[in-house]
């Protein structure tokens, strides 16, 4: 699947968006890294700690709920621009989440003026370094007041 | 909308299902508070505290996110007993969410013997005290193992 | 769970509305009827023939899902006016659908200007003329170029 | 995204499954064919007439939904046999969907013993024969009774 509508060109770069993020306090709280931010894509990553985990010792699902709206919301602001919500989202959950750290990579399906349609895929880091896919999720991003590219 | 199904008694008391949340080091890390849990429903709460917004000022999707999650999942378990997991969810959110607290409150709407299908309504309480609806939610979560009632 | 934010009235009566559904061929093929329009809902309605059934002689699917979209939309229509379109939507399929006929109720949860989170709720009828909870939806409508209310 | 835990053949062969698809009358009703089965993924294909539209002459969002409805069920009954039922599933429309005929594919992301995770892509072909992606799916397919694979 290739993003498609993805000409805009909204002029934020990497370092624009991990500064957004480190604004966010709840984003800080786990520890989120923006990795990847751009064309039509962005990459969340977060290292695994006690803190994040369940009762079974896997990764939380609202971990994953967090990086899968983060990250979607991250790569519609690519195409949209700075000031973006979420509309909403849908995640599948696949398997117990554990490993060292969780990669949430997002990237734009489809891309209108306003609005953008992305899917996200969240897998965990093995001790092997290996990806393992933990989730995917679906979502609509929407550019809010005048300011969307 | 009524739950339906709902007559299987899995023997869990709101203390029992405490103490599963308290045995989440995420939950512990947000706070959240189990204060209903039975017949079908189970409401989550959270006071707000400023590591759980975005650049905004407004709660953080992602507590929105995993308190959908979690209140689901909360809410199957009073049918389908302890051993259960959230296989999916649907998020939609409303408005932005402001306030002292968020209250989480998923109900049962249909459950079979090993799923069943839950919603979820996710409300700020306003310095006045009265709930804004800020999302809606809707999942499915599944009993594992054997130990589904 | 109260609709909000419905207070909009676009003007449109359920005779409107219905000339709208008739002027959809696929609504025609399938016999759906719009039995019900106006303040923040809407109900479609659809005669069960051989012709929407699956392999096992359960409505198909599909007919609930085409059911969910539409009744989503004209909800969303009681508040946004008749220019709009269906965003996305979530369904779950709680039992096999049997009966007479089916009956998609929608609601608007949440409304704003130029968009409605809507929920939907599809049941059949039986033989005895009791409703049966068969599948659940919630979608996001949109109002489209400058027509909405 | 590639199929995971696709080892799984449940022996059943294109021809299988179309004869599965026209035993389905609403299947018939809309004209559609099963053009791909097998190793993980399923295409299913339906020539656009006028019965299909909506009322400003695109195909009925209904038509996409039952196409993704069931290209998602075949895709998971890839891996888990031809006893399976959709638990649900979310469809995010992108544009509309215009041209000659609607290219449903989908594909198992992640299956386990009795549950897969699909996607669908859903795409017009268009009078140049290009493909235009409409719509994009992503639900849940459960092997039921004793039968799965």
């Amino acid at each position: 699947m290739r993003a498609e509508g993805v000409g805009v060109n909204p002029g934020l770069a990497l370092a624009d968006a991990q500064h957004v993020l480190q604004q966010q306090a709840f984003s800080r709280l786990l520890g989120a890294r923006l990795t990847d931010f751009g064309g039509g894509a962005a990459t969340l990553e977060i290292d695994v700690c006690d803190d994040l985990l369940q009762q079974n010792g896997f990764v939380h699902g609202g971990v994953l709920s967090y990086a899968a709206d983060n990250a979607l919301t991250f790569a519609g602001g690519t195409v949209l621009g700075a000031s973006v919500l979420t509309g909403g989202f849908t995640i599948n959950y696949l398997r117990p989440a554990v490993g060292t750290s969780l990669v949430a990579r997002a990237h734009v399906v489809h891309a209108g003026k306003r609005q953008a349609v992305c899917a996200c895929e969240l897998s965990m880091v093995g001790d092997d370094g290996e990806l393992s896919l933990c989730a995917v999720a679906q979502g609509t991003i929407r550019a809010v007041g005048g300011q969307a590219a």
